[in-house]
């Protein structure tokens, strides 16, 4: 693939941690939130491999939060996700699909129960603050919503357990996957989560004062010398080999949750009120007409820019593939695609066309068994 | 400034013209509505050279639509904007700010009104479906609101009159500036604006079948050979020059519209019913704390990632450049920035470092006398 540099501008928010990691050799961004989002610090295949064995420091301030706080905030905030928030508690993290009137995805964040009146969403890829901001005029609701000053630096890989305590004490490890608390650093208490969008474990620090956030960042990479830290950002390979699903990438707002496979998390005999909630019973009811599903393929690389249509042995459009990768644990192709029915069937194969060579694929389940 | 490459992904979309401004030899991107959109074509000095005197093609389908339609369509597209619409008629756009509840902007996008009960709010860069299907949701507003697929090829510079005569026929040259009609090519009608994001004249063509919007935009570099036609693309230093303010560059959901000089689309003794107007009326009362105004600089070169704050010569904060470019028409650097009282007083002087240089600035107006 071609490579274009990106023009940047105030538009595209730099982050705190911008001219460090531009130093330390960062090549490719991707724009998240209208913000900077590190893609790669050079081959992602030496990143894979490396996040996978050591541990990693990443600028993910893209991941930006929008904060709803007021007497009403519970009641927006389960309004917006089909998920029953109703024993929720303070101190832990929820993956929260948000939906709206027709079912569809609006986003899938993680929301932080701050206080019973405070919550931060902590969000991919789209202005949920506008989304939030509506709802909350047309019924009138009693909240402040803010986008506060908060630069996420993730900790990930399977030595940041060791990292962590090392700068931070004992209490680190005792963090429950989801759960956060609140750690000092030299005078400065940061909200740290266990959690992290890769697999291979690990933290989120949501910096609220910018400098102490860097001389975190940097005490990190000095504390870090020992288990081999390196900088690094959301790894394709990783992600997808652990079917972490990417909003704009995977699915939009034009697929509901049930097309994701986000059954678990929709809360249709809960008593609480959300959007779509009707309209989900009935999607239920009728039965989805597309999944998202892994495929498999039998090519040794793929730069996938954009999506691409799958068709199967009989030149039928079966669906479209979404991301892919060279995946060094199944040594072949795998990637994330939306199937039609009836084609989810883990056992269709199809043809596919890659750099004018075509090669065998097969659908199969998100975690690619 | 050093060069990072873009990571392209699904999530950062392309567009039905991507493979063609590659060929023709596109070199940088920004992302704009979660899509691609063309900066640089090299020199981007010589792409305005060429612009002022010339045609150029742009692919600005990043330039999403906002298609609200329905009995309370309305009243919604109303309810956003700060602009009275009550007059507005079918056929025309309109420059209208949409603000929320705080008098704060969301987004400054063009309105066409395409029939009583629809109209499509072409948006800069923030996701507007989101803050209109909240409003909507809570009102329970009887209005369908979608992305339709509407991809924009845009005709600017001096010649696009000359061009767009040759392709579409003389009835063209007859639309009045924010006018816009369907105009046919090769069997299929578009609708076409007389608007476009420069000062240099020409039109915008909202293409709804890519098929024929590609065969189009291929017939308008056949055709403009003798006009000197080139792809081409929003250029920095032509906008800024013109004051062609940009959603998050020069000001963003922190800022509100007198704030920004948008004075005369703030409808204030209307009688239309609009968010943030009795907040608006409140601020208009009080007085603004700080506003957008130009700044000359006694430079020859500055690239700007981000804003740069400002200082006078008594080392007070007085603002923060969020825009600026050499200018070969006033032969120093310009730009935009967010000033504040009393500094905005267009002879205050201050001292800007580019390069590790000091230069000498001063404050002047928007239109940079």
């Amino acid at each position: 693939m071609k490579n274009f540099s990106i023009a940047k501008s105030r538009r595209l928010r730099s982050t705190p941690y911008t001219s460090r990691i531009e130093k330390q050799g960062v090549t490719a961004y991707t724009i998240y939130n209208h913000m900077l989002l590190p893609a790669a610090f050079g081959s992602i295949e030496d990143g894979y491999n490396h996040l996978k064995e050591h541990v990693q420091v990443w600028d993910v301030s893209a991941e930006r939060q929008v904060e709803i706080s007021g007497k009403d905030s519970a009641k927006l905030v389960q309004l917006m996700t089909c998920r029953d928030l109703s024993k929720s508690k303070v101190g832990r993290c929820y993956y929260c699909p948000i939906i709206d009137d027709a079912g569809n995805l609006v986003n899938d964040p993680v929301v932080l129960k701050i206080a019973e009146d405070k919550w931060w969403i902590s969000i991919a890829d789209s202005d949920v603050i506008f989304f939030a901001k509506g709802l909350a005029s047309g019924h009138k609701f009693n909240v402040k919503i803010i986008e506060p000053t908060v630069d996420i630096i993730a900790i990930q890989g399977p030595k940041s357990f060791s990292l962590m305590e090392k700068v931070l004490g004992k209490k680190i490890t005792e963090l429950k996957f989801f759960g956060f608390d609140y750690f000092d650093f030299k005078g400065t208490k940061h909200l740290i989560a266990r959690s992290g969008w890769s697999k291979q474990g690990g933290f989120e620090v949501y910096v609220q004062n910018a400098a102490a956030g860097q001389k975190l960042y940097d005490h990190l990479f000095e504390a870090g010398k020992e288990f081999n830290v390196k900088p690094g950002c959301p790894n394709l390979i990783e992600r997808i080999e652990s079917a972490l699903l990417s909003y704009g990438n995977d699915f939009d707002n034009n697929d509901n949750p049930f097309e994701c496979g986000f059954d678990q998390y929709v809360s249709l005999d809960s008593e609480v009120n959300f959007l779509g909630k009707e309209k989900l019973k009935k999607i239920k009811l009728e039965g989805i007409k597309k999944k998202l599903m892994g495929v498999k393929i039998e090519a040794k690389e793929i730069s996938l820019p954009t999506s691409k249509k799958i068709y199967d042995e009989n030149n039928t459009l079966i669906g479209e593939l979404r991301s892919a990768t060279y995946s060094p644990q199944f040594k072949q192709v795998i990637g994330i695609a939306m199937i039609k029915t009836p084609f989810w069937n883990t056992s269709t194969f199809f043809k596919i066309e890659i750099n004018k060579k075509s090669y065998d694929g097969r659908i199969c389940s998100l975690s690619f068994t």
